[in-house]
Parts: C-alpha cells; structure tokens; sequence
C-alpha cells in the first residue's frame, strides 16, 4: 500500500434507540441552537419516526421544520423546493431521514442550502458542487443503499432522466443509524435492499478499482450482510440482525465510494430502465447470473469472497445467495412478467449506453460484444 | 459490532509526488478560485516544499497567501494572528504544512477563519466550536502525530498552558500525504515520531476504550509502523517505508480519535512537562517499562498486537521495540541528563493532574495509587 487514496468517512453513529438522542447529535454536528430542516419520506410521518426525531431535535433547543414532499425517484422539482426552504430558514443543519430517495434529496439540498440555488447544473458534475457550509446528518431506514455514507445522489431530471450527483459536499458529516427504525421494513424490501448493500461489497472487492486501503471495508460490508441478511428478513424484530444490516450497507456505500461498482449493477441499472425491476433485486439476479464470467477477471478476489461468505470455490458463491434467498422466500430469477417487457438484445443495448458503460467497464474483465449479448441472455433465461 | 460509534475520516490521499498536485486537490476540495491560506511551518519554507505546493496552488488557479509566523509550540497569539488573516482575505480553503504543530494550528484557523475570532474560548471545548465553513487539506511533513487525522490540536495559553482543543470541526477535509515531505527529516525524528504512531495505534488498539469497529484502523497503523519504521529510519530515501509511515501515523490517528490513548501517553506527557522529553520518545519509552503492568489488563487485546508484530508472548513485546530501537541507534531508557531533572514521585504526581489523569484512566486497568508509584519508578529506574 505505498500509494492510496480513500474517499471521506461521516462520523457514523450505529445504536438502537439512536433516533430519539438525534437532538444531541445535531448540537454535536452543528452546534447548539441550530436551525433545521428535516427532509422525510413521508412514511416516515405515517410510521411516528419523524415525529420522534422531531421531538428530539427540538427537545436539544434546536427549531425545526418538516419538508415531506418526496417522491420514490426524487426529482429536481423537489430538491429545488426543499432548498428554497432551507435558505428561506436559513437553516444550519439539514436530517435526512428515510431511503435512499429521501436521503440522496437531503444531501443535494444540504450542498445548496447557503445559496438556495437550484440544482440542474450540478447533474452529472457538469459544474462542481460548492463547498457545503450547511451541517447535513443522514438518518436511513432502510438497510440497502449506503447513501448515508455516499458522496452521490440520484435526481431525475424534468425529463425523466436519472441523473448521477457526486462530490465531497454530498458526503454527510454523519450517519446516524438507528436499527429500530428499519424493523416495519417488509421482508421484501428487507431482502433486496440488504441485497442491494452485498452486491455493493462484493463488487467493490473484486472489481478493477479493488485496493488494499479499501478492502477491510468491503470486506466488513460482506460479512456483516452474510451474517445477519436472513435474520433480518425472518426475524423481523431481531435489533441485532437489523442492526448488522445497517453497518453492511454504511461499509459497502464506503466501500463503493472508493471504487465504484461493477456488472451486476450495470445490468440492474439497465433492468430498471427497461423493466422496472427494483434495485437491489436486479442487481442482485444480475450478479448471481454472471458471477462464472466476472470471476475469470479475478479469481483471487473472488476467492477471499467465498473465505467471508463459507463457501469453497467461487462458482459456489451463486448457490450460496439462492439458499439464502429460498430461505427468505424469494429466487434470484426474472419472473415472466419482468423477461415480457423486454428482450436479450434490447438489455444488451442499455448494458453499452453511457448511462451505465462506466460500471460495466469497472468488472475486472473487458467485456466484448460478444460477451454484453452472452450476459445479457445469461440474466434473462435463467430460470 | 450491534452498536459502534466512529468518528469522522477525512479524505486520504497518499502518493509520492502528491504535493506537486496540491493545487487540483485545493480545486477538488474547495472548488475553482479559491482564496487559500497556506499555514507552514517555516523550515518549510527553507526546504522549498512550501514553494512547491504555492506554485501547484497558484498554477490551478486559487489565489494563495503564506502564514509562517509559527513556534513549535502553537501559542494562541499565533493562532489568532492566522485566523485574522484568513479572515480579511476571506479565505475559503486553509492548507496546513508542516509537522503536527503546523497542522494543530491550521485546523483550528480553519474552524474560526469564518468569523475571525480568537481561540481562547475554545480551549478544553469551555465554548463548543462552530461548524467550519472552509474547507481544510492537512499536509504534513512527519510521520508521527496523526494531527492530519484527528479532531484535536494542542495549543498554548498565554501563561504557558497547553491546551485540548477537540471537536468535528478540527477534523481535516482532506490529508494529503506526500512522503517524499517526509525525506529530509533527520533519523532522530523520524524514529521518534514514527514511534508516536506505534505507541498511539498500540493503545488504541488495547485500552479500554477499544472496539471492533476501530480495531482495524488501530491494526493498520501497528503494521504499517512495524513493517517500515527501520527502513524510513536506516534508509532516510526509501519512498515506500516512507510512505509507510505516513499511512502509520494517517491510521493510528484515526484509532486514537476514537478511544484515545493510555498509560504510555499519560507518562509521556509528564514527562514532556517536567523534563522536556522529546514527545515520540517520551511516549515510546513509557510504553515500554509499563507494558508489563499493562498487559494485565487485557492481556487478549496485547496478544492480538503480538500476532501483528511477530512476537511469541505480550512480554516480548517491549524487547521487540528495544531491537528496533538498537537498529536505528537508539535506546528506549532515559538517558541521565533526562533524570536529573525530576523525581519519580514527581513524576507520580504528575500523572494523576487533571490535565493527564484521564490518559491513565483509559488504560485497560485500574491504576491505585500504589500502581501509580511503581509505574513512575519503572520509567524512571529503567537502565
């Protein structure tokens, strides 16, 4: 490791019962007296969670406001009036608190909240973020995605486009996690969100942006979401099962914040196109189905891979997610209802837009055309 | 790991030839034209590494000015004085270069150069820091400290007092870790700072503070000290145990910053206090004559760090650093001049002061009064 470059860490905060100390942290984060704007999934309000981290914030003498008007795929319409808010306020401390939609918004409002400027111009880093000079705590109650711990968010575009965010201003000061806050979760999205945090590990383990300095934290991702997935799912009350899952999806959004993902998410992003498969449960089919070909990029990678997981070469490493998958109830296959809206050829195009070439030329494997058709099939015929 | 608590990380950047890239860094961090404040140590200047990172600076395009007017001790006068210029020329970027007294400086003129305001209320946390809004890049030019990671820095009352300063906002944006900073540094220094990361990463790693969540961090820093230390020291070009240290004294200054230190930190500081024993040196040699007591305590945790440095039992420890001290010309014993200037039951006393007792409180076992004496007489005695 003579040379070596990480991505910064949020303060990262992980105990159940966290949501109700929230006020101390934001007078730890942004100091006493602080003016802030919760940015919340609105069943977060149904659910009572945004009411007691409400009553926490204004309990530590903080003044608080609620914006909740979110959508699942967050839009620029929304940041914009989110950030309008926070400038008019003139806000110090920004608390996301749901999902990936709700916390990916935060950030981006959080970034702009000193200028209430829209955000249409940072899409795709076309100019660069400013400097955030608002305090930003990321709360998830979801176990998946890893924004808390990310320097990215995705916004769609007026048109519809999902637009990547990235940049140092995005990455919260902290992510405060609270497993109690993940257990009315169903077991479906317990499932493919924890999902969704494994693939991110495993891919950031073996991909080709792979390091030394990065590893123990994709490695951690991996064994904390191995441990704990099934758990979570059929034992939905298990605080410690809840809890391992949250630290597997705050260590692989490190981790992929390092290095970036790889081919299961190149065909997930792409299946979610076309298809509107959820997240974690297309790339999570998407890696089980081209596992045999990404491994020949590096054997050795994948073979630490099946040390953390317990299994003994890694072509078993597919199996290994189908057992835990029929023990949660699910299979990592399309259903006939997903293959009927689109075909190999149409999958094999999306894999090569530049939306999404990036992540495909991340696996640690070139990929020829060739292959692209080969893969794209693997993942709609298995059955 | 059901709960776990870690403070912030900055973003790490370690690569030879990394301060002629200051200035993209500096873009990446603060954005396009920024106004940067450069806080240097003025052997800096001499050396010309100031010089280099100006230019790099400047060449992207920021506008820079140098503050040097610094003591190897950071008084608040001088704090302030940086602070004050950071302030009237509105900086939005400070880059701190130098050894940890440089970088101490820095991060506090970073968290205040919004207001301008002295440093005094600050001191112990009496008045908590405000949200920092300048960007900060930490660039230091030892092996040792760890101040590039850490959210604390040690400065100077008027009437001599050093004093704590802690919290997120002291918590560097970005360490920017060019080894080759590092080359001119005598054998000396380089053996004793290096050993400051040792000692850090070691307690971290054993006291009663540690956890599983920063274990690895404290692991790193152990490794990376113990594969390296003798060749930065033996071989002063050696760019890859140079670069090694650096990554030592990154990660055990991460560790520290979230547990702290113990017993051999407590003494060393004591020492510095009564008899000016150089800080690396006063701490190596106090780990070393209490070890013995120490491991007591969690003599689990001291084997774990024999795995890490290749010895058989927690008592070859002290003898594997005295091995490692005879090949780099030293000794870990006080040497007469030292002793002449103070008691052991001086030095007991010391150790129990406010402003140390809290390091002795850390270590993995209770110390009585009595444990007290026999440590203070062991460090002294040694021969």
């Amino acid at each position: 490791m003579t040379a070596f470059s990480l991505t910064k860490h949020p303060e990262m905060v992980l105990a159940p019962g966290a949501a109700k100390a929230a006020g101390d942290h934001v007078t730890a984060v942004a100091g006493p007296k602080a003016r802030v704007l919760m940015v919340v999934d609105p069943v977060m309000i149904q659910m009572g969670h945004a009411g007691t981290v409400q009553s926490s914030v204004a309990g530590a003498g903080h003044a608080v406001k609620l914006f909740s008007d979110l959508q699942s795929d967050p839009k620029e319409a929304s940041v914009d009036a989110a950030t309008k808010e926070a400038f008019e306020m003139g806000a110090t401390c920004i608390v996301g608190l749901g999902g990936g939609s709700a916390l990916d918004t935060s950030k981006v409002v959080a970034a702009l909240a000193h200028t209430g400027e829209g955000c249409g111009p940072y899409a795709l880093a076309a100019s660069q973020l400013p400097f955030r000079k608002t305090a930003m705590i990321a709360m998830p109650t979801t176990a998946g995605t890893g924004s808390e711990t990310t320097g990215t968010s995705i916004i769609s575009a007026p048109d519809g486009t999902k637009n990547w965010f990235w940049g140092p201003p995005l990455k919260p000061d902290m992510a405060l996690m609270d497993p109690e806050l993940t257990v009315g979760l169903p077991a479906y999205w317990t499932f493919y969100t924890g999902l969704d945090a494994l693939v991110h590990a495993m891919e950031s383990r073996t991909n080709r942006y792979r390091n030394a300095a990065n590893d123990p934290l994709a490695e951690r991702g991996i064994v904390e979401a191995i441990t704990h997935l099934e758990n979570a799912v059929n034992q939905p009350d298990n605080i410690e099962a809840r809890a391992g899952m949250m630290a597997a999806a705050a260590y692989a959004g490190l981790a992929i914040g390092n290095t970036g993902c790889a081919v299961a998410h190149n065909i997930g992003h792409a299946l979610g196109s076309l298809a509107g498969v959820p997240h974690g449960r297309a790339v999570s089919v998407s890696l089980v189905h081209t596992l045999d070909w990404a491994i020949e990029g590096n054997r050795t990678a994948f073979e630490r891979v099946c040390e953390l997981i317990g299994v003994k070469s890694p072509e078993g490493i597919g199996e290994r997610l189908q057992e835990i998958a029929q023990a949660c109830g699910q299979r990592l296959v399309l259903d006939a209802d997903e293959k009927a809206k689109f075909t190999a050829e149409a999958l094999a195009a999306a894999m090569v837009e530049d939306a999404n070439i990036s992540m495909l030329e991340a696996t640690a494997r070139d990929a020829s055309p060739d292959d692209v058709q080969r893969l794209a099939q693997a993942v709609v015929s298995a059955a």
